[in-house]
């Protein structure tokens, strides 16, 4: 690996994506002195306004790529679909943090499961699903109920289907073949958690608290910090998290989902190459949050402490729910409006941070 | 007072000023979903770098602060030097938030103690000097050392001088007259404090933790909180900071310094009708902080929570400091660096805030 020295405040990092996400990082990179540089095709992206580089232009347009790499010095990305072609370019002409490597195994849930148990990482017993009578076999050895899954670009439940019979399965193969799939063991979980890591340019590790999250029409609406679950379960989520960070070889911040079965036992649900949405909860509770991590990381800078000085509780508003902002906010509550111009339903509009303050004389 | 329903989100704040205290307010702005508009008359100012609006122009240019007005929903500063013809004409057209009365008030060193005095605030003894009869009458009436000072634009120690005798103090008379002066008596004290306090449109006040102030070659240098002071001294501090506040009738974040006598006795040294360089450790560690709590109060929504979550150390970072950034970073050390293109010899640069973390099992 070529040596990389630490990016200089002033330099400018180029982000790809202009979401909440690109926006809160670019937000993080102002604080660190760094200037942004954010790629988008959407012309009214949230990001653009706290940005002083911006580029419009589709994820596959090769000339307006090219001339977004010669004006930034590090380029990182808000999500996972990044097209691999895109990757490849911009990684040919400019560093990309993290690497091609990390989105090719995140963008497809087989290769994922595939990377976590060759590196003995727990997930749910899978197979690939290629036609009927493979269907027909897995969900014998598998047993049902059972979750059959599109391998790519599924989201907040799309692009699955819960089976729990060769009869549902056969019209679940329908409604999502001919695009390739896979069958999941429908695994019994108390509840669900995610830890998100920092993996730094010399591959130093710091694993925020896991938080416990609760999804509501398959979107996340609340992260809750400390999790209820055991400490021993809490160190075990870390390390997992940790060792999936450095099996990818992985530089900036990475959100990973676990189920926690009866007796705290973990199975990784899955990865994401990025900063997470159950993560924003450290923006208002941390020593370093995760935004001002991934931009320590991919600048080559000392990660951050994840320490985490008080009990919080993050919930999204989604959709109209922005509405009931100010007049709803309690003292002990921080807010984040994303400045999305439109509320659509379903769409993340903001998030709430509750913080738990404890006693304290003054 | 007409009725002024809370900002909503995408509305557009204005702010006079480019620097560092612009950059971090609309960076706070940001995060609660308005869009900001950046005035100031230096195309380099670092505020421009994470707004979406920018006017570069003189504060006296006119139809720029008329098209200025009218791009924005409310206006508010970043400095207290605003002139006041400026202040006028803004407040003429749009909202102006502090009001141009905290302005008159601060800029001039006799107003203010004049201001401070009938409100019941202690101050040093001072008397106004007009001629060397009247700094001789002075100087016996209020004892040597006392210090001669210029009644408006002094700041970082410029336009002030300790006199010993009347022979020195005819000297700096000769040096800062015919300018407007003030003679102040030269007070010792033990340390000196601040603290940040907000004031929201409905009147609610809310105090930050008084931080210890240390200067070096007349720049402040560090913060540290909690201050060593007693806790009804620190309590003191608060309410005096909160009374200014209510008796200025202010809207937004005000910063009050005091002198810490022997015995604990209080009296304020200046205050300044914007954040302040002193209240730059509660980003680090407090609920919600002074930038957030600023465009919480100008936009007229309910005042955050000041409590703090962690003992603390603010270090500004003064000229070439810059450079240590990011080698001599700590883990639970949050750096704050401003993205001005010139470092110059006593220009503040950026700040750090080390975090004191007390042991927690994991």
């Amino acid at each position: 690996m070529p040596d990389f020295p630490p990016l200089r405040p002033g330099s400018t990092i180029g982000i790809l994506g202009g979401g909440q996400l690109g926006r809160m990082l670019a937000l993080s990179a102002a604080r660190l002195g760094f200037k942004t540089h954010i790629y988008c095709p959407d012309p009214d992206s949230p990001a653009f306004d706290v940005t002083p580089g911006r580029t419009v232009a589709a994820y596959d347009d090769e000339p307006a790529l090219a001339d977004f790499a010669a004006r930034v010095d590090v380029v990182t990305y808000e999500f996972e679909n990044v097209p691999v072609r895109t990757a490849a370019l911009l990684g040919a002409l400019k560093l990309l943090r993290p690497g091609a490597n990390a989105l090719a195994v995140a963008q497809d849930r087989l290769a994922e499961k595939a990377f976590l148990t060759v590196n003995r990482i727990p997930v749910a017993p899978f197979a690939a699903i290629t036609d009927l009578d493979r269907l027909e076999a897995a969900l014998a050895e598998l047993g049902t109920p059972a979750v059959l899954k599109t391998t790519r670009l599924g989201y907040d439940g799309k692009g699955q289907r819960i089976v729990r019979n060769m009869e549902e399965a056969a019209l679940a193969w329908e409604l999502l073949s001919p695009r390739p799939l896979v069958l999941e063991q429908f695994v019994p979980f108390e509840r669900e958690i995610s830890v998100v890591v920092a993996r730094g340019l010399h591959g130093e590790v710091a694993a925020f608290d896991a938080a416990e999250n609760v999804h509501r029409d398959h979107i996340l609406k609340t992260s809750a910090v400390p999790a209820s679950i055991g400490s021993r379960t809490a160190r075990q989520a870390r390390l997992l998290a940790s060792a999936i960070a450095s099996a990818l070889d992985y530089v900036g911040v990475l959100g990973v989902e676990f189920f926690v079965l009866a007796g705290g036992r973990l199975l990784v649900n899955e990865i994401a190459p990025r900063v997470h949405n159950s993560g924003h909860w450290t923006e208002a509770v941390c020593v370093t949050d995760q935004f001002e991590q991934h931009i320590r990381a991919i600048a080559g800078w000392p990660l951050g402490d994840p320490a985490r000085l008080a009990d919080v509780v993050m919930e999204n508003l989604i959709g109209e729910e922005i509405e009931t902002i100010p007049a709803a906010l309690g003292a002990a509550v921080r807010p984040h409006v994303y400045g999305k111009a439109v509320s659509r339903r379903g769409r993340k509009m903001g998030h709430l941070n509750r913080i738990v303050l404890k006693k304290r004389a003054r």
